[in-house]
């Protein structure tokens, strides 16, 4: 199971990042985000997509970094432009374990790199975290997210002109 | 030479958005962004990034989008959750050619579809442009972003465990 934990989020200023952050995690395969600010908009934003869109994607706001970190029995892995390379450490990381992805805001407190077991960057510039947990999400699975099926009310099918949509409502 | 169109900007709501697209576009290879809006702060931020990072990337902002897309002497290509399926897509793309790779907002006018020779989708669920560029580009790189050196004041190192920033000012 994956988890994304996004810590530092701020109501207003941060609220489309977090939810491209979240609708991230559900797009390429992960099971659930975490979110340290409550923020109810988000939360009904994420599960109006997956009542559409389908997926058992699970959200929860207003949640405390440190005791998830501590508490998480699994490998926790923080994404950061200061973090060792991307294959290399993705090699390392057991799969069989259940794994927490902690993803920040523009600042992260010191103990999150300490506490996480794997600091990873997506290249060394500046980005994007939603572009980091997209690319992460990405290689970890082998691009096997493609494949997910997400059995929702409304499926898009690939098309190269126009839209092609299937509805079940 | 590949340019990155982002269409459908909005001043203060989309500017964060906006600016993560105009980061991952620079850190993933592109060579130039044109965003329809004029947006002087979006130019600083980049403009400053390059300064301390490095790199020749280009930005302009308040630009005409059906006249870039009509003079535009290459493949225009539109990322959309309603597109054909990436990797095919990219195959058929001849890379020789200039690319143009438009990222729309919440609402894309009717004839960006029309317009581009393609229209790719990164999966079909809903998640963001942000992520849908980066991986993209990754892609359409064979993941050779990667290697780009940017040559700049400020390099960061790969790590595990602290910050290595390796400084030439």
């Amino acid at each position: 199971m994956i988890t994304v934990l996004r810590i530092g989020h701020r109501i207003g200023r941060d609220k489309r990042i977090t939810t491209h952050v979240a609708l991230v995690a559900r797009a390429f395969g992960a099971n659930k985000i975490l979110i340290d600010t409550l923020d109810k908009k988000i939360e009904e934003t994420l599960v109006s997509t997956c009542e559409r869109f389908g997926g058992d994607f699970k959200i929860k706001t207003g949640v405390k970094p440190k005791k998830i970190i501590k508490e998480f029995n699994g490998t926790v892995a923080h994404l950061t432009m200061y973090g060792d390379e991307l294959k290399s450490s993705i090699q390392k990381i057991d799969k069989k374990k259940d794994l927490l992805i902690i993803v920040g805001a523009e600042k992260v407190p010191p103990y999150i790199y300490e506490d996480a077991e794997y600091n990873i960057s997506v290249g060394n510039q500046p980005h994007s975290e939603v572009a980091a947990l997209a690319l992460f999400l990405d290689k970890f699975s082998d691009g096997k997210w493609l494949n997910k099926e997400f059995y929702g009310k409304i499926k898009i099918l690939p098309s190269n002109k126009g839209k092609k949509v299937v509805s079940n409502e």
